[in-house]
């Protein structure tokens, strides 16, 4: 199993590439708008992992390159970024490759982060209406605090979703993301139900605001 | 504290009832558009309690006379009530009392439930919006499941966000709710983030249909 992140520089690739290598046999490769950028970001995580004496062969390339020959293809970048590079890579992307979509749209105030999606209605949706014939786009991760999943020395128990139109690819990346060591993956169902999802992540990362235990909140189902 | 439950002779209503009679001195009121269902629902609350031992002191009358006197009067009524359960209710509410808002639109469709908020946003925020002057409304006990909470012989470990914006009312509301076994309260700030946290239910309720180990969820940030 080959999984790109795509601006698998942030907070999301980072962490999904340093819990995927210590937790999975999957094969991560960070793709980045600049190849510089991703060697840049395979060298820090690569640092981390040594550190803790595990064993990596992540690879750091173009986004294109990263999204060739892929399984999965993350769509870890800001969620106006999204569309783009969903665009950038699709020439890239062969049938049956899936798109995973983390990424939430929010506006801030000075009361808190709120959702505001895209037209289309979410993130992942919109992904999928530029995602090429015979690529299906799947949901998740969108409530993991990605900072806190980047520090290896954070042990976490926490659920996060998955939601997406084609059964067989939300249980291959169902299977992918729960193999991370605490965390349960639920079925969300469809991309219809992908607004439900992705609107709580502005709700968790307001808590942090007004209360004083709670920070970068991760969720649990119970 | 004296705390009234308009439309007291629903699932919310019900929670509510056993779980601070048996948790709080709180006294309570059930309040319903008919005094004769809101006797009856004294009644079945009353034998519930009995048959485990806890003392009680429940009334039930109509909601404008429960409203009447109490410190903090809680909205369980569904949505498109809450509007005209208020102003039946307003000349009886004097300034200082509490309104309690833990209503919450949604929309239901083949694949889940969806978040549906009134024009002005939510639920709480019409509440408001209709309220007397002086009487402030807190949301709260939006996301907790009414159907579990009801059965006393089910243990809770799970949290709850209020949301207002007078920061008194929001911590009487936050004390007395959080007095209940198991229960956490989180500051959620003002009335503007009220649909941000109002929108977490629909996802809880759809998880019910997707996975086998989900029903009724609570949530608990971690």
């Amino acid at each position: 199993m080959r999984l790109a992140l795509l601006g698998g520089t942030g907070d999301v690739g980072k962490a999904l590439a340093l819990r995927l290598t210590r937790d999975t046999d999957v094969e991560v490769v960070i793709g980045s708008r600049s190849s510089e950028k991703a060697t840049d970001a395979v060298d820090t995580y690569g640092a981390e992992l040594e550190a803790r004496g595990i064993d990596y062969s992540l690879t750091g390339v173009e986004n294109a390159r990263a999204a060739r020959e892929a399984d999965l293809v993350v769509l870890s970048v800001p969620p106006y970024y999204v569309e783009g590079t969903v665009e950038d890579v699709a020439d890239a992307l062969e049938p049956g490759t899936i798109l995973v979509s983390p990424a939430v749209g929010m506006t801030g105030d000075e009361t808190g982060l709120h959702y505001k999606p895209p037209s289309v209605g979410s993130v992942a949706e919109l992904a999928a209406s530029v995602a090429p014939a015979g690529v299906p786009t799947v949901g998740a991760c969108t409530n993991l605090p990605a900072e806190r999943l980047a520090d290896l020395d954070e042990d976490v128990d926490m659920d996060t979703f998955v939601f997406g139109d084609e059964e067989d690819a939300n249980e291959t990346v169902a299977d992918v993301i729960g193999s991370i060591r605490g965390i349960r993956v639920l079925d969300a169902g469809p991309l219809a139900n992908a607004a439900d999802v992705e609107s709580l992540t502005p709700l968790l990362i307001t808590m942090g605001r007004y209360n004083d235990d709670v920070d970068h909140a991760g969720v649990k189902l119970v």
